[in-house]
Parts: structure tokens; sequence; C-alpha cells
């Protein structure tokens, strides 16, 4: 079963990295990451790299796409190359997926059109753009769509995912095998649960860096 | 602030990059990835890179120390040029941690003689050959040194690390920007509340892994 993780420079790397530690575990998992070109993504920090082992024509038809988000999907959101491949490995995937804002790639795609989905709540209203009707949910699966909010919630995406794929008992052994029975210090997760005059900070430094990355040209 | 998180051929990634995704938020943090050589680094399941952008030599003092585990650590217990690394990068560091199995390069390093520490629940028991006390908890903070438990427990650790450096506001604004508001599906996140024959079952695939994991060559 190939799975598909599309990177990207600006990418979020947990956005990427939630589902892939969890769908790594899958028996017979063949874990893909790949890009337009093959090669070192920058993430959105610029302080890391993943590697690309694949560009997008060496990766055809795989069973599950997962699409990360970060900064970086702001410049791709017209990348016919990007699109097109996305669009194409929908049509034949098990389940296309997304995390935080890789839901804006999938829209620009065209496969939100009509469907509920999730994204980042910064960008959650975005999604309208793109036909799709927002949803404020951690994880919203529409058919073979599966959309996840902000950057962590693609491990608890990736394990409902699981489940999906391979039964309950597989999934409830991996996130034992992770570990992963969350202790959050705080309870400031959402922006429902979260101070408001944090909500408006993190609020307009995202939109801040939204500018930034819009202007940023493609190439270094 | 430099934290530097050491990498190495057979890291689990979300060790490294649960962390990462919440240090790198924390202003002024200049995240370092390195590694006893500079280059990409394969994950333990064989399917992704990351890069290690610097060498041991390079980072020099970090004021933080972050170890992520994995397979991979079981070859590095008698690596004395890496233990040296983090036995002298602890004397300056304001924070030593680990994640998951990189406690064990702790107890190894000789930094963890006497203190409470926890680590994978798989291989909790392991850290008494370190002289440390092993203790079943998610993170455990003992001075400059907090260790945490398996793979996703690095989250909770850095958001509580966060705290103690920025300030709870800022942990919070951190927690709110990646959306971490953890819905795991299932309740099975650790060995107290998974079901025993699954807690048997990830047990003896780790047990074998880990025998595999010491049998391979330093060197592909």
């Amino acid at each position: 079963m190939v799975v598909g993780v599309l990177i990207f420079d600006g990418l979020a790397a947990l956005d990427a990295i939630g589902p892939y530690e969890v769908l790594s575990r899958l028996p017979g998992a063949d874990m893909r990451f790949l890009a337009t070109e093959s090669g070192p993504k920058r993430t959105e920090t610029g302080h890391l790299s993943l590697v690309a082992d694949y560009s997008l024509a060496d990766v055809q038809a795989p069973e599950i796409v997962v699409v990360p988000g970060g900064f970086g999907t702001r410049r791709l959101l017209d990348d016919e190359e990007l699109l097109s491949w996305i669009r194409s490995a929908h049509e034949t995937s098990q389940w296309t997926t997304s995390v935080c804002t890789g839901s804006l790639l999938l829209g620009a795609a065209g496969i939100l059109q009509g469907l509920r989905a999730t994204s980042h709540w910064a960008a959650l209203e975005r999604l309208r753009e793109f036909g799709a009707e927002p949803a404020s949910e951690r994880v919203v699966e529409e058919g073979k769509v599966m959309t996840a909010a902000g950057v962590s919630s693609g491990i608890d995406m990736a394990l409902r995912l699981a489940a999906r794929i391979a039964g309950e008992e597989v999934a409830k052994a991996i996130q034992l095998g992770i570990e992963y029975d969350p202790q959050p210090p705080f309870d400031s997760g959402s922006p429902a649960k979260a101070p408001p005059h944090l909500v408006e900070l993190v609020r307009s430094v995202a939109e801040q860096r939204e500018a930034e990355a819009a202007e940023k040209p493609l190439s270094p």
C-alpha cells in the first residue's frame, strides 16, 4: 500500500510527520515522501529539511494521499503541475487526506467542491473559496476525503484512517506503540478554549506570516 | 537561544519533530539539527530522511539539548564521540531533554545517575542500567533534565519546557498555533489503558525490532 506524502518548501513538519509516524506502522505501508522535484524541502520555519525521495512523476496512483500544510501552501494554490498531480492521484486513491492548510491545496485542486472540510482554525474560512463548507472539527470525513485541523491534528486523523484501513485493533496497537496518551499541560489548543487575547495574537501572527509567504518568490 | 536537536540513523521522526514544532515557535529560537556527521539521517522505518545541517563540532554549548529516540539509539550506547558531546553540552545547557529512548542515550552519557527519568514504556526498565529510577510518567523533570515518555510525548514535554523558558502565555499561544487539542479516537495510548493482549503484542514487536537494531552494523 503506497502512501504518498506530498511535501514542499514551507511545509509545517508536524503536519507530515504526525500521519507518517502512525501510517508507517500499518502492515505493508510503503511511505513515499514526494515533491514536484525530489530532494530536501525546507520547513516553514527555515530550520529543517525533510527529504522527498520521489518526484511527482515517480509516484503514480498511491492508495493513500497525504497533503500537509504550512505557509508554503499559499504559493502553490495556482501551481498547476502540483494540483494536477493531486487531482489525478485522487481519481484512483482509496483515501485522499490533508492536515492543516493542506486542505487549501485539496480545495485548489477542486476536490472539496460541495464537501464539508476542515483546516487550521485561522485559515478555515478560506475553504469557502474552493466551494467547501468549513467545519470546525478536528477531523472531517466525507466519503474518501479526510481533512484534519491544524498541525498536530494529523495524528488523530491518521489513527482514524488506520482504523478504517486495518481495523481498530491495529489502530489501537499503533496508538500504544507511539504512546499517544496526550497530556497537554494547558487547555488552550483551540480557539474555543484559549483566552480571546491569545486567539487574536496568534491570528495576527498567522496573517502576517501569510502575507510574507505570499510575497516570497517560488524559488530562493 | 540555540536548541540542538541530535539526530541519527534509526531515529523516530516524531520524537524530534514534536519538540521541534513547539520550540521553533519560541521567540529567538535557533533550532539546529545536528549529528555526528551532517547530512541526511534515515528514520527507523527506513521511509524518510531528516537532514542534520550541523555536525557535533558545529554546535557547541547549545542552551537547550533535545535527544530523540528510536531503535537507532541501541547502536549508539557505546558511541563515545556522541556520548561525549551530550555530556559536554549538558555541562553548560540550560535544559537537557530527551524523548522516548533518547533517555537511554542520556543515561549512557552518565547524566541520569540517581535521577528519576522516563522513556518509552517498553524500554522504561532499561533506565536502571544507567543508575536512573524509572518513572512511569509522561514527562519527568529533575532539575534541568526533562525526559519524556514514548514518541508523541515530546509535544507535551516541549510545551512544558516552553512555559519554563518563556512563560505560560507564550506556551499557550504555541499550543493554539499548532492546534494541539488532542482528540484520539481510542484510549489505548499507554500500557495502563490498552487491552493487555495489545500491550503484549506491541512489547514483542518492540523486542524483535530491538534485537534487529542491535545486530545491524553502524554503517550501511
